[in-house]
């Protein structure tokens, strides 16, 4: 059986789950330096005092909501698939499954994504975003010496534009819309591996 | 002869070229929303009375901002190169061309790119923004019409995931760290219409 939840939280009707999944959408609409407990309060439907309850303050809301995508990225540079076989499958991999990240964790991607660095919990996911970014670039790099990418395009630039177009998928990706995250991943590295032309 | 500035004007050291270059500056790392006319008079070095006497106020300098990045998409659907030749080859120009832009006119783009339709003047720039939309997606329809687009691609998907990679190198790109906006270009259009596959 379930551990019950308390009856003050249930009556609330808000989780910790429903708490960071409201803050988030909150912080990504009005911006996280814009949104204060008061509008996180408001979102959530209780009193402004009520809102210390569910939660001690806004960076530390901030600081699990990163971490949520941050996981997701970290999951995947530990896998088995990410480590073994050739470069460029290695590769492709990575794509679709941080296309896969993106889309299931679109609002705390999203955030993440807006991270500049302004506080110390966002220095700490702009140095985990950037372990990422340079497993990537490895990634790049090696499957460039082992010949499976054109030679005259630079790993660097690729790493960029590959992931700018990962990253972009945020701006305009709408769940309602349609296109799992699959057709999305599997459209992104035909155009990008293989390319458009016919 | 060129017309002499008038002297009260060139004393402050801003012409209205500097003013709106310094409060684009402004509005892209403070946002657009979280900068006050007090602080562009900070960033212009004017007191706050003195700011009125170059500019009437800050949705106007956004206008003026966000017209400077939009005019250059405009004359580039407006040329002949846009409008004449396969299909396949007027997007790679358009491509190249978009690319030179946000590279030529990096704040005012980035400034773009940011703008949620908060005021009449974002309502007007995003009405224009999806004019230009609208004609990238005409585009990529013909050239799949045209046979120039691999047929298992969804045409909507590739206007997206391809002008999502032109919108990110705002992201990343700085003038400072070299490579000319026709590099970023030559790499990106290899990347998209080849594949980055040996």
């Amino acid at each position: 059986m379930a551990t019950p939840t308390p009856t003050r939280q249930r009556r609330r009707g808000h989780d910790p789950e429903s708490v960071l999944s409201i803050a988030v959408g909150v912080f990504n609409e009005r911006g996280y330096d814009g949104t204060s407990m008061e509008d996180l309060a408001r979102a959530l439907g209780v009193t402004k005092s009520a809102i210390y309850y569910h939660v001690p303050g806004k960076e530390q809301l901030l600081g699990r909501a990163l971490d949520r995508a941050l996981d997701g990225l970290s999951e995947m540079v530990a896998d088995e698939r990410a480590a073994s076989g050739p470069a460029i499958e290695r590769l492709e991999w990575v794509v679709r499954q941080s296309v896969r990240i993106l889309v299931d964790r679109l609002p705390y991607v999203t955030l993440l994504l807006r991270v500049r660095g302004n506080s110390r919990t966002e220095q700490a996911a702009l140095k985990r975003r950037r372990e990422f970014d340079a497993f990537i670039s490895r990634l790049v790099k090696e499957a460039a010496a082992e010949g499976s990418i054109r030679p005259d395009m630079d790993p660097a630039l690729v790493t960029r534009l590959l992931f700018g177009t990962v990253n972009s998928i945020a701006d305009w990706y709408q769940p309602s819309r349609g296109g799992s995250s699959d057709d999305v991943a599997d459209a992104l590295l035909k155009m990008a591996f293989t390319g458009l032309r016919v």
